[in-house]
């Protein structure tokens, strides 16, 4: 019989993988429109002015500042309108002292102009306008370059894409994007007791959970999931589903990763692979393995439904994002009373499911076999390893589920 | 020239357009693992028990708890082995007291036995144990329906389909999900002076920024979006192209909803359908429409790249979540010091955008215009509208963006 070895704390054990861990090098090209929540494989300079040219702020009157800096509510300044730009036209129009032209939010603005009055501090009579407010020079222009200096660098290898940088690029005219390729995970659940979702043969078989919730946590998580086909609990064949990881980026095997007679997958890891801790200092959760199998980061995950999903949460989570190159994800936290006192587990760092009902916070953690400790709750509860109690009434932040 | 009607606050623009959505009814059925953030367009009922049978929730020993009330560590209580079960096997043995049957986490508890001790807890001596600890009737053992009892609604319509929604859906070995269909959203870019990203024909033109960041926040938040051909500012055009959203779900229009001669979009959605406010008290992003045509929700946007793509934050995000059914996103907040004052504009609640540095806001707003102002932004500070400077140093909530 095997027994667990030193635990890690969660923070070493995803160290003990980040410092294995090779981001993504593959790149493709995608349309402009699909790079969003992407990441991007390259930088990219602005090859030319954002405005083109100085550009009118505002639908009004492009004047010379310096003729109406006398003009206020009683004695407007009147001034000669000579002619308009339009916002898809080169001005052929220049402004002497005393004249106007009229402009619409985006027209360039013509030659001798250097300020817009904007419409509301305008009265038109016939070809004349009296001007109600002075301005000063530069006022209601979007200078050439203003938002974007040429060769500037608007986006940086690595750079995550979310909308305004799909907006800069845009603005740039650039509609194809190089962008890292997302990771393949090879999902491996493991267990002669599993049946395909929906292909039970025999009462005895449970249906394959953790295959779909990690699936989930894949895909939101920027990588693509691969599913193999369940595994029977024997070594031969858990290693040869291994193998096929090696085209893929990341692999995630359930079940068998606890103490028992069952529990090959540690055997097989550590006689082929190379195991970098075995159990962490976490509830539920403790039997985990991280592992590196033919240069490829295995997390071995245990068979209970809630203990993999809280992992996936925990470790798969921020392990694909890495291997991606996305940001971290910062859970969401709401800071509430707790209804009902817990006990803990010292030594061990527990994440207790709970729901929020009536602003309270009531734990709906079952046990680790059982999906809903999951599936009714809003987020959970970290209570620290050196804790044993919390009670009733007491503050606790609760980081919600997205 | 048309004026500003009153303005209305952020609050009353959403809800008069919620007082007018009507949600998505369509619905479509997808694999399981294409449900993940979509919504349930049914009540999913368990039916069968999960788990089907008493299951050990240990790998260990099945006993009868009555003979092992008296171990401890120092007088184990000795156990005849009759058996085993594997977690695929019927058992097909009865415990009779003085003994017990080896069994694995989730295996089926025999007829006899009703509590498990620990693997850990016991040391096997040929077809004997030693049982070192107690255990209580229904230890270590998941009761039958203990998970999900038989009967129960598990997934509710209209319900959030989450990674351990999904994890439910597959213990009850259900592979089909009805979701709501996707709303597919009409982006339709208005002005003369707009060119198709990569297209640009003339030095006047300016690249179409606004239907790719908008885009982008319609498929962040479950939409399909359609992205219209350019339309000139001609309201025929206009027209014709808000009709083609009878077929959509949403329609989005930007440029022209400001005052001045090419506003007519207000005129065309005035004339030809209904408008629910013109203009709210936010900066940037006055210049904001609201209107019904043809059933339809329209969201008229300022031609202002910053402007379009706070206000798709603000007003589209929202709108957009409510149709497709999805729940409301509460964005991610950090508390963190000014690092110089900010004179904001009295009677509009301003989205300021800034940039955290060193621990510090700092405000990177530009102008409507410039896409830089969101592009380098993390996230934004919210000034009210009673509130016409912060000073440097002043503690303030940045609202990140993802």
């Amino acid at each position: 019989m095997k027994t667990f070895r030193l635990l890690v704390s969660l923070e070493e054990a995803l160290q003990l993988i980040y410092n294995r861990i090779r981001q993504v090098e593959a790149v493709e090209e995608v349309d402009l429109d699909e790079a969003v929540r992407r990441v991007s494989a390259e930088s990219v300079k602005a090859s030319f002015n954002v405005p083109l040219f100085d550009r009118s702020a505002m639908d009004g009157y492009c004047v010379r500042a310096e003729d109406v800096y006398s003009a206020n509510q009683f004695n407007p300044v009147r001034l000669k309108v000579i002619g308009s730009v339009g916002v898809d036209e080169e001005p052929k129009i220049t402004i002497r002292s005393g004249e106007c032209v009229q402009v619409a939010t985006g027209s360039i603005i013509p030659e001798g102009g250097n300020a817009v009055v904007m419409y509301e501090h305008t009265e038109r009579v016939e070809d004349e306008i009296l001007v109600y407010k002075p301005v000063y020079p530069g006022e209601n222009i979007s200078k050439k370059g203003s938002d974007i200096p040429e060769g500037k660098e608007v986006v940086k290898d690595g750079d995550y894409l979310n909308a305004s940088k799909i907006g800069v690029l845009a603005a740039l005219g650039i509609c194809r994007v190089k962008v890292y390729k997302k990771p393949s995970v090879l999902i491996i659940p493991t267990g002669n007791e599993l049946a395909k979702v929906g292909e039970r043969k025999s009462p005895t078989q449970v249906y394959d959970i953790n295959s779909h919730t990690l699936a989930a946590i894949v895909k939101e998580n920027g990588g693509i999931p691969v599913i193999h086909d369940i595994v029977p609990d024997d070594e031969r064949e858990i290693e040869k589903a291994l193998e096929k990881g090696s085209e893929k980026d990341l692999i995630v095997i359930t079940g068998g990763s606890s103490i028992g007679t069952r529990d090959i997958i540690y055997d097989v890891l550590n006689k082929r692979g190379e195991v970098l801790f075995h159990g962490v200092q976490v509830k539920p959760g403790k039997p985990t393995i991280g592992a590196v199998f033919n240069g490829k980061i295995v997390l071995a995950m245990p068979g209970h439904p809630t203990s993999c999903l809280s992992n996936a949460y925990l470790f798969l989570r921020p392990v694909l994002r890495k291997l991606a190159r996305l940001p971290e994800i910062n859970p969401r936290v709401i800071r509430a009373r707790l209804c009902r006192r817990v006990v803990a587990t010292l030594g061990r760092r527990f994440f207790l499911t709970v729901k929020l009902r009536n602003g309270e916070v009531d734990p709906v953690f079952k046990e680790s076999s059982a999906i809903t400790s999951m599936a009714e709750a809003d987020g959970y509860v970290v209570i620290p390893e050196n804790v044993d109690t919390i009670e009733k009434g007491d503050w606790v932040d609760v980081y919600l589920f997205e």
